[in-house]
Formats: C-alpha cells, sequence, structure tokens
C-alpha cells in the first residue's frame, strides 16, 4: 500500500482525501495543517494541498528528505521555474515532484501534447467554463477589502476568456480600490474581467466547470484533421483524484530510480493508474 | 536527425512517408519491399507498414539486430501476447519497439488510460466512425474470390458498431461463400456485419473515420464526472503521423536505455514531439 499524505486541507485536500480512500492501493497516512509539515515525513508520498504560491516552500522541504510530492501549481508562467528548482532538490534527495498536476495545467496539457503528436501543424485553442476558477478566486479573495469571493471564467471561443468576478466586501472596504487591486492582479491583468459586488457570494457558489479543448491540423501533408475534448466536471473532485492518480506515478518513478521533478506530459498515462502492466495493457489498449 | 525507414508501401507507408518529410527532427532512410526486409538495417528506426499479420515476423528480424520498429498492430486480442514477444527480442537486441501505434489501439488507449486516471470508476464507451476500418477492408480483401472490398464502421452507440462490407466478386465467385467466409472471420465473426456485392468498390471509397470516445465516471466519491474526445481525420494519414511521432519516441527510450516493447499507453506524451523539455513544457502544460 502507497502511504499517502495530505498537506492542507480546504477543497482539493478534501477532495484528495476520498479519492485516497476509494484507491484500492494507498492508504491514508494521515492530513496536516502547513505548520506540521514535518509530520508528513512518515508517508511516502504527500499531496500539497496548500495554496498555490506556497507550493514550492513545502515541496522543498518534503523532496529535501527523499519524500516524494504532488501538487497542483497552476500558476502556467511559473511552471518551468518551478519544475527546474525541485528537479534539483529531488535528484539531491532520490524523491520524486509530480508538478501542476490538475486538469489545466495537467491532464489538459497531456491531451494538448498528444493532439500535438497526432497534427503536428495547427492551432489549439483550450476554452474553459463556464466555471469558477479556483486560482482566479483564492487570487481574489486574497486581496485587501475582500471577505468572500467567486471568479467564474466564461469562454469566448478561441481560447479567449471572460473573467466574471463576484465579491462581498469587507466593512468600511472601498469598492473602486478593490476593483483597481483585483484588475492589476497578475491572474487577471492578462483578460476581459468585471467585478461586481453582491450579498452572498456563498447563494452564487457552485464548484463546476468544464472544457473544450479543440485543435484542427495537418497530420504529414494531410489537413483538416480534427480533435475536441470536452469535460463536464466538479472541479476540486477532478484535481483531487488527478493529485492521487499522479501519486501512484511518482512512487513507480521513484521505484525505478527515476528521480527529479516532471510534469504530466512527461508521464505515461499507465503510470497512473492500478493494475500490472499486462492487465492495463489487457484492458485499455 | 533520425533516420527513419519504411517497409511496406500501401497507404499507411505513403502516409508515413510524408509525416517523416514534414518532421523537423527526421530523415527518410528508404522505402522498401517487404521482401527487402535486411535493407533497413541503415536506418535508426523502421516503421513496419505491412499488414497486421506479417508485423511481428519482420519487427524481430530488426529489433533483434538492435534497430527500432514501430507499428500499428490492430488486432486488440493479439496485442499482449505481440508485445511479450518482442520484449524479449527487443531486450536482447538493445532495441525498442513500439507497438499497436495507431489511433486505435494508439492514441485511442491514451486518452482511455489518461480518462481512467480521471474518473477510476465508471464505463467508457469507444464509437468509431461511420468510417472505412483498413483492418477490416484488408481482413475482407484476403478472402478467396473477393476481388476488392471496403468494410465500412458504423457506431450504433455503447461500443456497439455495425459493418458493413461492400465487395466486388472475382470472375465466377460464388457470394453465399464468400460471405459466409467473411463472416466467420474473426474480424467479423463478433459484430453485426452485412456483406453486399457491388460493381465498384473504388466508386464508394473515402478514408474518412472518425471516433467519439465518452466516459462518465466518479473521481473521488464525486459521481457525473463526464469526458468525451472526438475526431473526424484522414485515417492512413492519422495512422502514419501516430506511426513517425512513435518513431521519435523509441529512440528517446533507446537512447535512455529503456530497451523493450511498449504500447502507446507506456509513452510520456513529451517523448511523441520534437524540441526540448523546457520548449515542450513551456509551450504546452
Amino acid at each position: 500500500m502507497i502511504r499517502v499524505a495530505i498537506l492542507g486541507y480546504g477543497n482539493i485536500g478534501r477532495a484528495a482525501e476520498q479519492a485516497i480512500q476509494s484507491s484500492p492501493d494507498m492508504e491514508l497516512a494521515g492530513v496536516f495543517h502547513h505548520n506540521d509539515c514535518m509530520n508528513c515525513i512518515d508517508a511516502d508520498v504527500v499531496l500539497v494541498c496548500t495554496p498555490t504560491r506556497e507550493v514550492q516552500k513545502f515541496a522543498t522541504l518534503l523532496a529535501a528528505r527523499g519524500i516524494c510530492t504532488v501538487d497542483s501549481f497552476d500558476i502556467h508562467g511559473q511552471i518551468w521555474s518551478l519544475r527546474s528548482a525541485m528537479d534539483t532538490v529531488c535528484k539531491t534527495g532520490k524523491a520524486v515532484s509530480i508538478i501542476s498536476a490538475g486538469w489545466d495545467p495537467g491532464s489538459d496539457s497531456m491531451v494538448r501534447a498528444l493532439l500535438m503528436a497526432l497534427a503536428p501543424k495547427g492551432l489549439t485553442y483550450t476554452n474553459f467554463g463556464p466555471g469558477r476558477s479556483m486560482g482566479h478566486t483564492v487570487a481574489a479573495k486574497a486581496v485587501q477589502g475582500v471577505k468572500n469571493a467567486l471568479s467564474m471564467t466564461i469562454p469566448l471561443g478561441t481560447g479567449i476568456h471572460r473573467r466574471m468576478v463576484y465579491i462581498e466586501l469587507e466593512q468600511g472596504a472601498d469598492f473602486k480600490e478593490v476593483e483597481a487591486a483585483i484588475l492589476k492582479d497578475d491572474y487577471f491583468a492578462h483578460d476581459e474581467t468585471h467585478v461586481i459586488a453582491v450579498d452572498s457570494v456563498d447563494a452564487l457558489n457552485n464548484v463546476a466547470h468544464g472544457v473544450n479543448l479543440v485543435r484542427n491540423g495537418v497530420s504529414g501533408e494531410t489537413h483538416n484533421q480534427r480533435f475536441e475534448f470536452n469535460m463536464a466536471i466538479n472541479n476540486p473532485a477532478l484535481t483531487g483524484q488527478v493529485m492521487v492518480s499522479c501519486a501512484r506515478a511518482a512512487i513507480r518513478l521513484k521505484e525505478r530510480g527515476e528521480y527529479g521533478a516532471k510534469t504530466m506530459i512527461e508521464l505515461a498515462p499507465i503510470d497512473l493508474l492500478p493494475g500490472t502492466t499486462e492487465e492495463l495493457v489487457r484492458a485499455l489498449v
């Protein structure tokens, strides 16, 4: 049995706990507050379910001690930097870290890479939502004067999105100042963003999300090869499940001595699944 | 540059040639008739584009001499047996063979494995077509009394398919005998199959094909997670491209000393693509 610990117990930590309990080859090694990070060192692998900007600190502490980690770090522009830093730590500590293991970045990245291999020339568009962006919601909540927030992602086609940010203000907070702070945050600065004050964010809350990932490309010299991947999912449940499946991959890589940090496009799908190679090839190929 | 040879020059061999010519990191090492198999040993990797039932013979000859091979062997029930046999040959010969590298088995298998990791409980249905099945068409053509054939796959939903087999008879052939021979062939015996005599198969021919791969499953304890993968493609063009992308993966694995036979679910998507890890992580994750 793979002993899996959870560090951080928000939406994703709770969903990951359920995914561990549902896995035939895993047992829960504990759920820890990030202040108790070092209690995780009993585990084979730790799911770092802290806010994304604290992932590197905790993953580094654990991987340096040979503990595998999985995170769902979701700031696209900083993934290579995280991978580089964690790769060094992991190779020294003889650990494996699977980074940015959610659905995007994560499983969508695997689909994008596969579609590129099927039709190397062409355009891929990843259209998100409608649905709550967990990263954007956390970023909006972190703005001073915001009591509660919900950031909805609205697909406008060809990979363009609108952000609808619903906020409850702290008493005495100035809407215009809060709005300006949100609009200049790196999470929001590049998209059309609307900030709307509401009485109750709870009344709007729904963790449903979706993706429509489209590629029209060229295989060899043949044009108009069309591919589409759609999901309509509970967001934290999927993220938690992806992290748990990647925990299994981390252990497989460690057992093979393949220490280092990996993103999901660097993983073979078979390593995400319980069972023997023969069982999985017979069932899935 | 990776030197890639093609063994067998039918629909897939021709499409593979175009995919090699379009690849920035490859050059064509030659196109060979299967009688000249040993002329391929100058290549780094050979695409075995012979009929599926001759794949193992040629792949074995090459891999035993340390030449990597890629095939699109498509008899689902015999894939594990091919993998086992080729794995032994490859480990002795220090080669890598990627087997069953088409779109199904092949890239669809990767999608099925990924969806299983995203929602471990539930049902996946792979619905093919409408489109010509190359494997089934070759099998129908091989039946005595058949001058030309086209086997169309018609999706009936929930993974159930009808086979519409259009045949031109050889002069003097008996339709009822030919029909009986087709219906008992292992390619057709398990599906609803209709054999129809026509004057001209050429008049019907179209290499378009498609897939609708659907999974509704459970992530952790959360039900109703919905996933769908659709393609509408030129069939030999996609198969040729997949084989060429897998040729790249074969060389990567060989360079890392990971000798043996692999199906596509055992490959990381990144290994299918040209470019460095940094370039690909930055572009696709």
